[in-house]
């Protein structure tokens, strides 16, 4: 079946789309009641809350889809403030002549990824538009922060230790590689941090500030900590992860790993004190195999790269297009 | 300015349009920290949750725009469950074309229509698709509910009364005429209704059941009030607010006020003793002075319109395509 503008209209044609494809894959106490919005109990501690939008394309890829990342990246905003994720909202926008199995697909993903991050989506929304069979998803997570976590990218202190989760690059090289037609045997890195997060704050390290290295890459993500807390970060090359088949893609197309998007990776300071057991924390996580320090906080400001060669370079923000749409 | 995609990428080209546009017009305390999530304290009370996304076509129209629907949306659906809307987030797709003043309009138009609400906006995010300068928000509102409020589309009881806050269709209405390049003097009755809301509550109406009449109109949301609470709803023709514009442009297009919606209008059911004293309640709030009693509800199954001229007609919820794109 093709979805069709009558499906976005809010009467009986949505109810009968909410039914086939939604209910049946989200099916939960709350959602089932069909409510304007839903009711949840008043939660332990103070709340955080995000929100983020997937215009991701193509819809579907090689270790992942929308629907995953729709729930991988408001889950890691989530934990990157210390929080731990409890309920989801999805916001659906079907273009018209998109495939209700493709959107079935999808919808399944979301369920499992949800599962797997201890989130249960509570409300819902449909539109459709006219277009040509796309799909679009916009997630909002509410989260609870137990007493004790102060996380902030406002947090940083000189002497901290920085980690970073794994290597570099997969999703975005990823999507790069499914736009050009290339094959690879790269599979994208989307994967819900909350066990990694938490495995941290159980073995008593004091995380200073977390971030998921998304758009713009870690120059990025390093840029604005850096900035935020009126610090300077020194990122030692050689130390970090990157892929074989990563660095293959780089060097063909001249791309640098520092500014493509991950979808499943945290970049952490600790105090220097905590570094090498926040590390092992890291490491024995889901997905934190490859984690590794890659470098240290100290007075000043700017992020500077310390080179495999031993030069330095300042590294800046992403600038200009990027690729888009990949997340 | 016209939006391209590197707004979009995550990068400092992302930060510039968020700094010129967006924190401009919602800046807050919360937001201005410019983290992955919102901190917030602990509420008091059980937590609402829902969210919804806009699509409406044209951008802006008479009496209201995107930036303003998107706050009344979420904001009445977190009201009709007797919560007490308190943050939102916003999700902005836009797509590139878009002229960053019309942008700039939309967001004012929002921070507006959040303070009249009573609402913080605590967490954003922007993303660039391509297109032809369309933009798309979702929002999701986060509320809480006061002790002893127990509303639910499954309350309605035998005996209640259904009140409707004011006249039907002018929201539809309008997009259709923009659509149709029709002049009319009809103005969209998108509003938040926050203070009516609360207006029942301080005078201490049980209120059984809420909806705001949306998409599908008031036929629809009376189908599910009756489907969901296993009891039958009689609606008088006759009580039906309707403006004359409305009738008039019902009459030359075959159109039914029943199936059109509104954005600013709420259907709520009340214990048949306090039916007075609630009608007062939303006629002396803002957008509540055509407030009437509509209907009742009864054993059974059902709807049933009980016509100007004493015939009975059963309604069913709208179904086909309705005017899409109208919220």
């Amino acid at each position: 079946m093709k979805i069709e503008l009558r499906h976005g209209a809010g009467g009986a044609d949505t109810s009968e789309l909410i039914d086939r494809v939604f209910a049946k894959h989200f099916s939960n106490d709350v959602l089932n009641r069909m409510e304007d919005a839903a009711v949840l109990p008043r939660p332990e501690g103070r709340l955080a809350l995000t929100t983020d939008s997937f215009v991701v394309r193509p819809l579907e890829f090689a270790g992942g889809d929308i629907g995953r990342l729709s729930v991988c990246g408001t889950v890691n905003d989530l934990c990157c403030m210390g929080a731990r994720p409890r309920y989801l909202t999805a916001g659906f926008i079907l273009e018209e002549g998109l495939e209700s199995e493709t959107l079935g697909r999808v919808v399944t993903s979301m369920a499992k990824t949800a599962e797997e991050a201890g989130v249960t989506i509570v409300a819902g929304d449909t539109k459709v538009i006219e277009g040509a069979g796309g799909l679009l998803i916009n997630t909002a997570g509410v989260g609870t922060i137990p007493e004790g976590r102060d996380v902030s990218a406002a947090n940083l202190r000189p002497g901290d230790r920085l980690i970073l989760s794994g290597t570099l690059g997969e999703h975005h090289a990823v999507i790069l590689s499914a736009r050009m037609g290339l094959e690879t045997s790269l599979r994208s890195d989307c994967a819900p941090l909350t066990k990694m997060a938490e495995a941290l704050f159980a073995a008593g390290v004091h995380v200073h500030a977390m971030r998921d290295v998304t758009r713009g890459g870690l120059a990025t993500v390093a840029c604005e900590l850096a900035k935020a807390s009126g610090c300077s970060i020194l990122l030692r090359e050689a130390a970090l992860p990157v892929s074989e088949g990563v660095r293959a893609l780089c060097g063909i197309l001249g791309l640098d790993p520092l500014t493509m998007g991950n979808e499943g990776k945290l970049f952490l300071a600790v105090p220097g004190a905590e570094a090498e057991r926040a590390l092992a924390a890291v490491r024995s996580a889901p997905y934190g195999e490859n984690a590794a320090l890659v470098g240290s906080v100290a007075e000043g400001s700017g992020v500077v790269l310390e080179t495999a060669v031993g030069g330095r370079r300042v590294l800046s923000p992403l600038r200009g297009e990027g690729l888009p749409r990949i997340c």
